[in-house]
């Protein structure tokens, strides 16, 4: 096929992607959600107007690196000093208890695996999914509310970004897993030499990143070497250490997330990402998941997937703000605004496909998820908040109501 | 090869392009230039880090995509209007005059060959690849100079246009006779098709987005459906016209070029471009550059075709300067103006490998080219200027001398 094939397919990619992310904003659905769906249609299961290549695929990787960064990069490490413990108490709660429940789930399906055997590192996979919030949705709909600033809303942001750094070094231990003829205490230490590495490597580049910050405000040079760092760290993530690529873009993020000049990157990245390859990404995500195969075994587990993954958040989250000290309502909220995913439980999803480790066909169960979380959250918290102020929700802007 | 091991390719062209990009300014050479030299350097001729790919050659093509869209946005249609046809004259025999000059080169290195012979579009296209100007460089100096908004700089900018729309049409032509079976009146008739084709989309286009403009200025909307449209025009260009797909994208830009948003879109296309496009476009000119094929040939012909190209410049535009009333000196800043050559002409010699016009071991010629001619003519223009009116070529901003 001729080369400029490809330029027919990424104009389909990114004219549907944005019109159905559009529509997906207008029902309160997140865009990503739209993105997918645009994939389905115009992927070989419906329209057959674009399939899935090589290209597009190592397209997405790139953008899936670009997201990741970019999530690095926004972490506010200076946010978490101020509420501590607490946000890492019930960041903790909600990974484990998810991690938990969907390895049940899991098992509950297809039967009980022992410790270490393939089926046994599925079911954990299947968890895995399920631990990372994403709080994108959340916040805006406590903005919307005027409460973002409120104890509940930051407590929320920083047990969502420790949510990220947990759910990252679990996901590093439990693909480095992935190869069963590899030795369990040789992945640890691989696992902890990676981030003994980042930490001494980190340590220097930030050092110099600053040095040179402090010259050259907003030169275009210092998100050009960021980029290359990131990819660098990625790849000697998976080839050096054998932890997962995406870990080594999200550190890369997160060193260069306390210069002065982080926002300027993240937006020059955010550029690159949303006009070329995020569509791309998340339409590959559409146009790879064969709705051939979609059966009644699948809806069944997905329904379950959903109602499990949801329910989870909002107890393992939920409980531990109990604990920790928060009203019955305040813990609720909680709950619910740590119960929304986006991205990265995709991405962590499709790392799983490309190591093999489950099958493409539960894409769909994610999709699903995030697409039914992002709905109900904003409304769920909406109703929680109305009941105790009535009145009072209505903000400076006066969008609520 | 494991996916991951893209990230490393990328990594180290992003890093090596900036350095030799920023070193290459340092000796005021174009960064374009330093960029080249990276890929030369990484690749197999030299250190052999970075090999070439199908991957590479993709983006490599979209970021071709990118700089011609970029250059048909930062057309700016009501200049032409007020230099008018001095500049049209100017501008035609600066096209034609190293077109045929490149011609009559070739011919004088592989013998002459008739009208209609492959060795005959060979030698046209080596004078295509001479008509080109960027006046990139030329800008830059005269700013420093201080002359830019003199009569001179505006007649320069305003030759430079219309040398580009032309250049597009002669190439447009030539690449459609790469097919010696094909008619050429049919390669006429699906040229002048594909102009009334663009023409009628663009001007409904236009007025779509001008719609839109209006009432959603500076949304992400619009530079992502442009880059779709520049993508969709490139390939329908290609597809269904066999008419260059850089023509395509060249066109979608000037289509948008008059927006009032047009700047907001070339900042963005800019951004996807500088990050990673562009460096993996010119570095891989630099890896396909197999400099094992180097020899005292391609050197001699190499100097010649710098000679010829800078030579025929001059004349053409000078003589036609000095014919529409140009003073003696006047002329032959024009003429200096117009001589630098950049990426457009490495696009075009790279479109006439990709169809298999001409052998790949000419792009050393051009890079040759494009490097003595940015050096040249600031150091020319400066001689030019400070002849006559020392000391008065001290600016507001103090840079000059």
């Amino acid at each position: 096929m001729e080369k400029y094939y490809v330029f027919k397919s990424l104009a389909i990619i990114i004219i549907a992607a944005k019109i159905m992310g559009l529509g997906a904003r207008k029902i309160k659905a997140p865009q990503v959600a739209g993105e997918i769906v645009a994939g389905i249609l115009i992927g070989p299961s419906v329209l057959g107007l674009v399939g899935y290549s090589d290209f597009l695929g190592q397209m997405a990787e790139i953008g899936v690196m670009l997201l990741m960064f970019t999530a690095g990069l926004e972490t506010r490490i200076s946010e978490l000093r101020k509420t501590g413990v607490k946000a890492l108490l019930i960041a903790c709660s909600g990974v484990f208890i998810p991690l938990i429940c969907g390895s049940l789930l899991y098992f509950a399906f297809y039967g009980f695996a022992p410790w270490g055997s393939e089926q046994f590192f599925k079911a954990v996979f299947i968890g895995m999914i399920l631990t990372a919030t994403s709080v994108g949705i959340t916040v805006e709909a406590l903005k919307e509310l005027g409460k973002l600033s409120e104890t509940v809303g930051t407590t929320i942001m920083s047990a969502a970004i420790i949510d990220d750094v947990i759910g990252i070094i679990v996901l590093t231990i439990v693909i480095g897993f992935k190869d069963p003829t590899q030795d369990v205490s040789r992945t640890l230490l691989m696992t902890g030499l990676f981030f003994v590495f980042c930490i001494v490597f980190g340590y220097i580049v930030y050092r110099l990143f600053r040095i040179y910050d402090r010259k050259h405000r907003h030169t275009r040079r210092i998100p050009i070497i960021g980029l290359a760092m990131c990819f660098a760290l990625s790849f000697a993530a998976e080839r050096y250490f054998g932890v997962a690529d995406i870990t080594g873009a999200y550190i890369a993020g997160v060193i260069l997330s306390s210069l002065k000049d982080s926002q300027y990157i993240s937006r020059k990245m955010d550029i690159n990402s949303y006009m070329i390859f995020g569509p791309v990404f998340f339409a590959s995500i559409g146009i790879q998941n064969d709705m051939s195969k979609f059966n009644m075994d699948i809806l069944v587990f997905s329904l379950a997937f959903v109602a499990v993954g949801m329910i989870s958040k909002v107890i393992g989250c939920g409980a531990a703000a109990r604990i920790t000290g928060f009203k019955g309502r305040d813990a609720l909220k909680i709950g619910c605004g740590m119960m929304t995913r986006g991205e990265v439980a995709l991405i962590v999803a499709q790392r799983g496909f490309t190591v093999g480790m489950i099958d493409p066909s539960y894409s769909t169960s994610v999709i699903l998820l995030i697409i039914v979380s992002s709905i109900t959250t904003p409304i769920l918290l909406k109703l929680l908040y109305n009941d105790k102020s009535q009145g009072k929700e209505v903000t400076a802007d006066g969008t609520a109501g």
